[in-house]
């Protein structure tokens, strides 16, 4: 146990969950007005206006900049991963740990490729990565038990996870403009699969997917499991007791990176379908977070879809992507960053001296 | 007239069309199996792995950064525009020019999100700006003739046109890795519209959008206009005199800057319905371009699916856009450059040590 966890500890969820406010940086109706004003034809840049609306709500309009852009990696072990949920054992968990520490994961390179920087944390992985380089130890307890039994997680240790998210992001604050999650965990589709079931009471047929690769013998295996922990946990409402139960310390985690970025004013980019069950566990106990959120992609997961819509998130894009590490969300940034810029840096009619729409002889 | 153009006119197009290659930088198969063995789930990256093979195809794998990302805006007026054919009129050509040229268009804000260069070229406005800064003169002709009526360039015209749009690229092709297609001119939907429906065969009406904000009684107007001049040209089947009948000055300079681009071996990111149908005449002079071309977005037009879909060119994304200038094409500049980032900074299985799908007992 670090000492960063017993500090985070001393942040109570309440008193953090009090701080969180909804966004009032703009006034929808004037954004929009000011968005008419700009020389393009009204509307024309379609869903980048509706973008541009929300960013001005958080940050002011015109926005600034979203330079500073980091992706937030929180990794974490599953008791489940045991059983065969995954087509990948339970020790990749570790590796691609290592990988994502020494820049040759997929989000490295995306990363790279769209100008954001990766703050990788070890949260809950079964190993000891004290000594790797690159990585946040943050490390809550090595890995969660296997919901189908028993809860995941403690209360305490789900608390302790949120805490750890929030301390890592507070860290970051102050040199981050916008924050995009991701995630590595094999066997985490099991658990974000539960958590939407047992959130949007969903039958867990339709949200269990094929996470990095099962056949279909494999995929109807997962099913009963996760039919087993959802049904263990038919009684249990609060919304941090279900994360307990069915999440994982890297969703609980990247709980408290959401707290904390709508807390510090910051737009938060969702990315597949882990992800976003973090996002929807963040929104049961605090749902002014929402307006701080923005999806990314639609991955291939079908329990994806379900959550952004229960959330009334549009993705932008649906590129097939079922991979997590925050790589959907990372592509997003350029592109949320581009909406901004819109409110920023046009001109007006009638700064610029164009003309508006021509009267027609007659009208 | 410049000089340029004369220079310009030295190249002869036939010349120019025998020294474009299909790309061979890598073999598709290779990348395929070069792309399985990254510390990913086969195929979990979606789309960007087809990018990626692409990429590579183009640059060899794997491909180098693109980093100096250029958008290419040539401006041109419309004869047709003199008709009800749009809702601005004639003269906000002119005034967006010079609105580009000084940083406040839609796509100079674009731009700036995402890292490109804008390179800005009047080639066919009808208003004298030799003195406009931020924009380099290649004005062929003070805007097409009305297409309704008779031809909108000469076939001399339009070869002067493609070979400005050529020599403006191959200025920059040393400081550009990948280029977006942008262009400006009251009508040119018009005139996309007629080259869609002449080079395709299809209805006029299936094609002919609202443009940049027609009312329902004015398109029905400009479907008639489209379709007069159709007919006009129902006889005429040389891809370079459809060019002339029905297209545009910026639009021939698109077709001139596709060439130079994939003759240099670099990528093409076309844009929204105007800078696609530049693209299908691109591609109707010389097959093989199609190769080095990626779309980016799927605008509001209708016609633009419809050449998307003749082209067999997936769009990567809809935002409902519909404003042009290379917006679109921009916004996908980072997407693109991430698939290529894959190929080359990802570790492999084998490097990095991570194990791959686990046998199952039995199996």
């Amino acid at each position: 146990m670090t000492e960063s966890v017993d500090e985070g500890q001393r942040e109570p969820l309440e008193r953090i969950l009090a701080e969180i406010r909804p966004p009032d940086g703009a006034d929808p109706g004037d954004v929009r007005r000011h968005l008419d004003e700009l020389t393009k034809p009204p509307g024309s840049l379609g869903r980048l206006e509706g973008l541009a609306v929300r960013l001005a709500r958080i940050y002011g309009d015109p926005p600034p900049p979203l330079r500073h852009r980091t992706v937030v990696v929180l990794v974490g072990d599953h008791g489940v991963s045991r059983r065969e949920v995954s087509a990948y054992p339970r020790e990749v968990t570790t590796q691609m740990c290592r990988t994502l520490a020494g820049g040759g994961a997929a989000i490295n390179a995306i990363a790279e490729a769209v100008g954001a920087r990766i703050v990788a944390a070890d949260i809950g992985v079964d190993a000891n990565l004290a000594s790797v380089k690159g990585l946040r130890a943050c490390n809550v307890r090595r890995g969660t038990r296997d919901l189908v039994d028993e809860a995941a997680m403690t209360r305490q240790e789900t608390l302790r996870a949120i805490n750890e998210g929030y301390a890592l992001f507070e860290v970051e604050a102050d040199r981050t403009d916008v924050v995009a999650l991701g995630e590595m965990g094999i066997g985490n589709t099991t658990a974000a699969s539960a958590l939407t079931s047992a959130f949007l009471g969903r039958e867990v047929a339709e949200v269990v997917g094929r996470g990095t690769g099962l056949s279909r013998e494999r995929q109807a295996e997962k099913v009963e499991v996760v039919r087993r922990a959802v049904r263990r946990i038919q009684n249990v409402h609060d919304p941090l007791d279900v994360l307990a139960e069915v999440g994982g310390l890297e969703i609980a985690g990247l709980v408290g990176v959401v707290f904390a970025a709508a807390r510090r004013g910051k737009a938060v980019v969702t990315d597949g379908f882990i992800a976003t069950s973090a996002v929807l566990a963040a929104t049961r106990l605090k749902p002014a977070i929402r307006d701080y959120l923005f999806a990314s992609h639609s991955s291939e997961e079908p329990g994806h879809r379900i959550l952004l819509d229960s959330l009334r998130l549009e993705p932008l894009f649906d590129f097939q992507m079922r991979l997590g590490e925050g790589t959907g969300a990372a592509l997003a940034l350029p592109i949320l960053d581009a909406a901004g810029s819109v409110l920023r840096e046009m001109a007006t009619f009638s700064s610029a001296g164009v003309s508006g729409p021509s009267c027609r002889r007659g009208e």
